[in-house]
């Protein structure tokens, strides 16, 4: 399955909305000499709040218009779409598939085995199980956190604010009541964004945990894919050879505005795209 | 267009997720006779976030599906809908058609012409101005403020609680600076939860308006249009002889859940309807 870097890959990357775009952000300096396509089904998010059934048919026309338009491997840069639809997604496309789960909980995993981990999430991720599960065949014991109101207060941009600290406060208060984790899993593409705000509430009830984030996790279990960078050394590789593509499925004006912030640069055209939802 | 409340009229009532049930709420007991067909596009809620286009083309399919299954009337009880897509839903069905933004305007005119409004609601509405051009056909200044995050605090539960309040000082401490409004209208459907809160918040900041709410503003000129009650009384009628039925295009469990705390009484069945998303 590992395709030499030379060839220049195309890798698809797909997520609900914009917070996938924090995967690709980690992805462009890991594999500067690859192509990106992404598409955020803006049209049809959140999935955090929606059915398996729903998440898994909204992913698959997503996963299989990547494929059509030439990825050799699909990043499912989405945490809900991970946890509750990978194997519908790996069985209708033909390429590699990398989620998000895997990646980080991995990461977790390396040098913390059999200690306690926190995981952040949306309702439907954490109701899936999936980080508990995947944590489980590790040896690693998870509790499970969900955070609905992370994505709204950083999508007002409140992302130094004293409403997002007290929320966060009352969110790990309660967490850390079931756990005192060693890594705190960042289980939503849109918390990266107040990572820092994260970790000071969690010094301030008293943990020390380390924060990881799926979207680095990701793009370094990627770039092993294509035989480039290694787990745990962040390359500072210049991105002047990536090129990217954006695809959205509601109003391109505003992805390109709102996406930027996610993906540290802006975002100069954005296709708009019927999945006929 | 008005037909007898004698024949058991059938009213369809359309949202894009659990709000628009405040609405069916305060119908019941005043048209206690007739037969509710509700529909929630739980499957590609928010709209509040989405494009004109994307809304209308949801919400008109929506619409078609009430019309289709015997509604002698269509309540559009979404105010984003109203806001952006009239004039796609009325041509898209031969039924009369009544949104939640007229009635509530109207409401807000009796009795205070040519005073200041302040309208609170989603982005997509504020962003389409409706209110504010409802409430300029009747010479009311309206000072539109979106309020992105009160719907997700409504949905997380937080109806009484302090970052809720915390969040309602910041945005009506914004909105006041702009405008000493003599009412308030409540321009999303899952407002009326949180009208204490907002009630409060608005004393405490040195405002007397009144609060108006599209819902019950809404089922009054739907009672007016059957020809039964009145703007301005409010009726006890039992709601026995009304029945129900609830659609929805995502989980039927959730919908019957969460749905039951804005009806205010239980939802037994809920069909699950698939329109294509």
């Amino acid at each position: 399955m590992t395709t030499s870097a030379s060839k220049s890959p195309t890798i698809g990357v797909f997520d609900s909305g914009f917070g996938g775009l924090t995967v690709l952000r980690a992805l462009l300096p890991l594999i500067p000499a690859a192509h990106y396509l992404y598409l955020g089904d803006t049209a049809r998010l959140p999935y955090g709040s929606k059915s398996r059934e729903t998440i898994a048919r909204y992913a698959v026309e997503s996963a299989r218009f990547l494929a059509d338009h030439g990825a050799d491997l699909l990043v499912i840069a989405c945490n809900t779409a991970t946890a509750l639809a990978m194997p519908e997604i790996r069985a209708a496309v033909s390429i590699p598939v990398i989620g998000v789960i895997e990646p980080a909980v991995e990461m977790a995993h390396l040098g913390r085995q059999h200690s306690e981990v926190l995981v952040l999430a949306t309702q439907a991720t954490t109701q899936s199980h999936a980080y508990l599960e995947a944590c489980a065949r590790r040896n690693l014991r998870a509790v499970e956190k969900a955070c609905p109101l992370l994505v709204p207060l950083v999508e007002e941009g409140w992302v130094d604010h004293p409403v997002t600290r007290d929320v966060l406060r009352i969110y790990l208060s309660e967490a850390l009541q079931d756990c005192a984790p060693s890594a705190v899993l960042l289980g939503c593409t849109h918390y990266p964004l107040i990572s820092g705000a994260i970790e000071q509430t969690l010094r301030l009830l008293g943990s020390q945990a380390t924060i990881i984030d799926s979207a680095h996790s990701t793009a370094r279990m990627t770039a092993m894919h294509f035989g480039q960078s290694s787990v745990g050394t962040v390359t500072t590789v210049t991105t002047t050879n990536a090129t990217f593509e954006c695809y959205a499925t509601d109003s391109v004006e505003k992805f390109a505005r709102l996406g930027s912030q996610f993906l540290g640069q802006p975002i100069p055209h954005v296709h708009l795209l019927d999945l006929g939802g």
